[in-house]
């Protein structure tokens, strides 16, 4: 079949699906239905992720339509293409391999005579090296001195994502060096604001002599990441280290100017085909993980998100879970008008997650022209915002369930804590008082409540989905990162996007670069420049 | 004047809003309107903080209209109700009365021969007492060890707004002592989430013998702080602590459970005229900051709070900067019609100031009915997200500048960093690399740039706000804090909303309690539990 790249409202299935009944929750939603409208990812070494969207708006012939909106629009299949090696990052005319950081899905995908899973398996390898090495004292620094911290200096996807992955599994219990541990083998920071008080408070505490840092840039052009290495190297140079750059590492592309200095302990190689927010499964977030944990534990991540990238080949929509989520998304954005998502993890170890999935999903779908580079006359990305429950329900739920705008939910979900303390209060455990307030706050979002007083009154008919496993582990981890990925992919194709640029930062990087260069600025910058920046 | 309440479309200067051209910033903003268009605060001590509006779409004859709407809805004439103890959170019958915790400016407030400022400040002298008691080494744990360690126990405005106001004051120096300082003096820690991992995460490396718990609940029945107190009260009990709760103090009404506890090593007050969401400058936040930074740097913020509060009372918006903010915020939700705000601090310390916004924001103002529980016919808070800037730019900035939808902007910076370091790197220090980006930023936004490749065109119209200071301390902090309460206080009174109750939040724990009890449930929440909620 040959692919037609075509914008969303081209499709006759998207107008078909304005004119199937609304869906009222308070009729549609029975035990039943809480059964039946859910499917899920096999992660491998049997481990499980389910996808149940009871409780969203969608009927069957809505899910009928939605099924006819992927095949109209191809979606499988250009998946297939990303997955293959297609120029799917038409701009900038890059290929979008960061799915083959997990495994290999459509046969070798070989560039300039080079296979490129091998290449980065091979970048896998050396960082795995790197990290054993250090852990085991045999990779010190020059004073000799064994590494025991760590700090990422990188911002955006080289932040986000990687320190996202961090906290999530600072809790779990793995193996390294034949002993149980929980929590990173070393104490992990990072840079990330160019705000010199960033790095100010991330250096705080640590000893220059063993501490170790990442330096990552695709580039090796950032404008942030490269100050912050000056202040760190300031920082060493200031104890008494006499070589500092023996102290950082590189994460970036071979033809970045820091691949060129030989003054570094080691470098580690991506390309222009991995995105920043994509990056979390490349040397990204790969070394600092195994510096972290391991590199085991980076693997089995790996794992879980390949197998996740597999299910999503899946062409019926309500076998798919990242191609139903991204389709019941459209349907939201489009047809019901909803401006903004919410990202709701029941886990306190995912408080970062919704910033990573902030970065993931506006900053691949927030455009307004399509991948021809024409205007599109349909909404496109969501406001994402989200904070864990419960904390959240003490927070901003007031306005979800009572604000005068609907905002859908995916609330993320778990069977039992990481750590193994779960102790009985009151009748029953902090885990099942957590997944009860979960459970509790679907139905109430779904169903609302009816009160005469109407400030006591719940309307209901706010659609939510459950992501849902048993333990949040490196597998599950590495399904949900997939997922998400996954699912803004699909959108960013529903919408005829291209999802894997971001001209949108540019102008600001000029400006920037204006204000602090030499030149003439045009007198509403200078006005600005002259009142808030100082020499 | 008698004061009158009604809906926001009832006020005809409201509808004349709607008429007045709208304003197009490629034609309005100049250099001079720059430096025309702002006001600003006196906090005491030479400090200020600078509200610039240049780069919102508002024209003469719009701030003309918001003059108006602000006589009509008569919001000073409320504010002032508010500070002399009128019944203002008419659902629960509550004064409404943090503005009092930090000064006086209506003449007493005396509640059953009670005066409240009197109670409020003999609570502040109290845990003050205990702050330095504590790390003078007078008070210490039953065991004679002196406290190193504190953990604040607490959910959403117990934990938010204490939470952010630590990070935020973690980089500036202060003296103590006789001494200058910087950071914490102690290791402070927060438990919110009843998510077990939390507790356990939080306590992770802490020597029991040396910590310090606070427990906050004005109720004394938060699930959540109940369920983690246990928590504690176990982890102490199995470190051999006889007396747990020696190593307590509680911040709770005086008509909680937990006053009467005579188990508590202390107890400090609050009431319920002191919402959770605007309780950082009483016991709340008060007890924690002041055992992080003494008793001198929380009295200043309460300062700094105060004379924003003060400021508040001027009748002219263009002299009023919380009313102006909320009138441009009325503006931007009702007559542009914009579903959300973004928050963006150009300094990496406040990183949670933005989470503690959501709070206060969404929770006071998501309402959908009004303060006579009347629905009401008009939009109402927005959903409200962000992050420190420059790392959003390279995250969500993305959406904000070329997605289909206006996200309105405030920015927050700072003249100078809390740590004295600041390198020249490449031609700039950092500092001036932050601040060169903010001001970019708030040119791109307004002005965009054209450009013949759609892709690469900004469309600009995208309006901010500017906040600014010479540098984050604890009088700015306190100003930033009473501006952004103020603020939504007068943007419901506005909209005529109670902001002070959150019935929302009721539905969900109503629910979560029947998961959790033993009676009969509706089939839907009983399906629900059974899958996901396990014994």
């Amino acid at each position: 079949m040959s692919v037609r790249f075509r914008n969303l409202d081209k499709a006759s299935s998207y107008h078909l699906l304005h004119g199937e009944p609304r869906v009222r929750l308070r009729e549609a939603l029975t035990a039943q239905r809480v059964h039946d409208y859910q499917c899920g990812y096999d992660l491998g070494a049997g481990e499980q992720l389910a996808y149940n969207y009871a409780a969203k708006q969608v009927s069957e012939p809505i899910l009928g339509r939605l099924q006819a909106l992927a095949n109209e629009q191809q979606l499988i299949e250009k998946y297939r293409l990303i997955l293959g090696g297609e120029i799917m990052n038409t701009g900038e005319g890059r290929m979008v391999l960061h799915h083959l950081c997990r495994g290999d899905l459509a046969g070798p995908v070989v560039h300039e005579g080079r296979n490129l899973r091998e290449f980065y398996e091979a970048q896998r390898a050396r960082f795995g090296e790197l990290a054993e090495g250090v852990l085991d004292g045999r990779i010190t620094a020059p004073s000799g001195d064994r590494f025991t911290s760590v700090v990422q200096i990188g911002i955006g996807g080289s932040d986000l994502g990687p320190r996202a992955l961090l906290l999530a599994l600072a809790g779990c219990e793995y193996e390294y060096g034949g002993l149980a541990r929980r929590g990173p083998m070393l104490d992990v920071r990072f840079i990330s604001n160019v705000d010199p008080d960033d790095a100010a408070a991330a250096l705080c505490g640590l000893e220059p002599e063993s501490t170790l840092f990442i330096l990552v840039s695709k580039s090796g052009t950032t404008q942030e990441t490269l100050t912050n290495e000056a202040f760190a190297i300031n920082w060493l140079t200031h104890a008494g280290v006499r070589e500092p750059r023996r102290q950082i590492v590189c994460v970036t592309s071979q033809t970045s100017p820091l691949a060129k200095s030989s003054h570094y302990l080691d470098s580690f190689f991506i390309d222009d085909y991995i995105g920043g927010r994509y990056s979390s499964s490349s040397a990204v977030g790969g070394t600092v993980l195994c510096l972290a944990y391991g590199p085991q534990v980076f693997a089995e991540l790996l794992s879980g998100a390949h197998e996740a990238d597999r299910a999503a080949l899946a062409p019926t929509v309500t076998e798919n879970p990242a191609l139903l989520d991204a389709l019941i998304g459209v349907y939201e954005r489009n047809v019901l008008g909803c401006g903004s998502t919410a990202v709701l993890p029941y886990s306190q170890a995912l408080v970062r997650f919704p910033a990573h999935l902030q970065q993931l999903d506006m900053e691949s779908n927030g455009k307004r022209v399509n991948r021809d580079g024409e205007e599109v006359a349909y909404s496109t990305g969501p406001v994402i915002f989200g904070e864990p429950g419960t904390n959240g329900q003490h927070s901003f739920y007031q306005l979800l369930h009572q604000g005068t705008d609907v905002v859908p939910l995916q609330f993320v979900g778990f069977a039992r804590p990481q750590h193994g303390v779960d102790l009985p209060y009151d009748g029953s455990t902090s885990q099942m008082k957590l997944n009860a307030n979960l459970v509790a706050q679907i139905v109430a979002f779904a169903l609302g409540r009816t009160d005469q007083d109407a400030n006591k009154h719940f309307p209901g008919e706010r659609p939510s989905s459950l992501l849902w496993a048993d333990t949040l582990g490196p597998r599950t981890l590495g399904g949900l990162l997939a997922h998400f990925e996954n699912k803004v992919m699909f959108q960013g194709l529903a919408w005829n996007l291209n999802s894997f640029d971001q001209e949108g930062v540019q102008l600001g990087k000029v400006l920037a670069n204006r204000v602090l260069g030499s030149g003439e600025l045009d007198e509403v910058l200078a006005a600005y420049a002259r009142l808030y920046v100082r020499a």
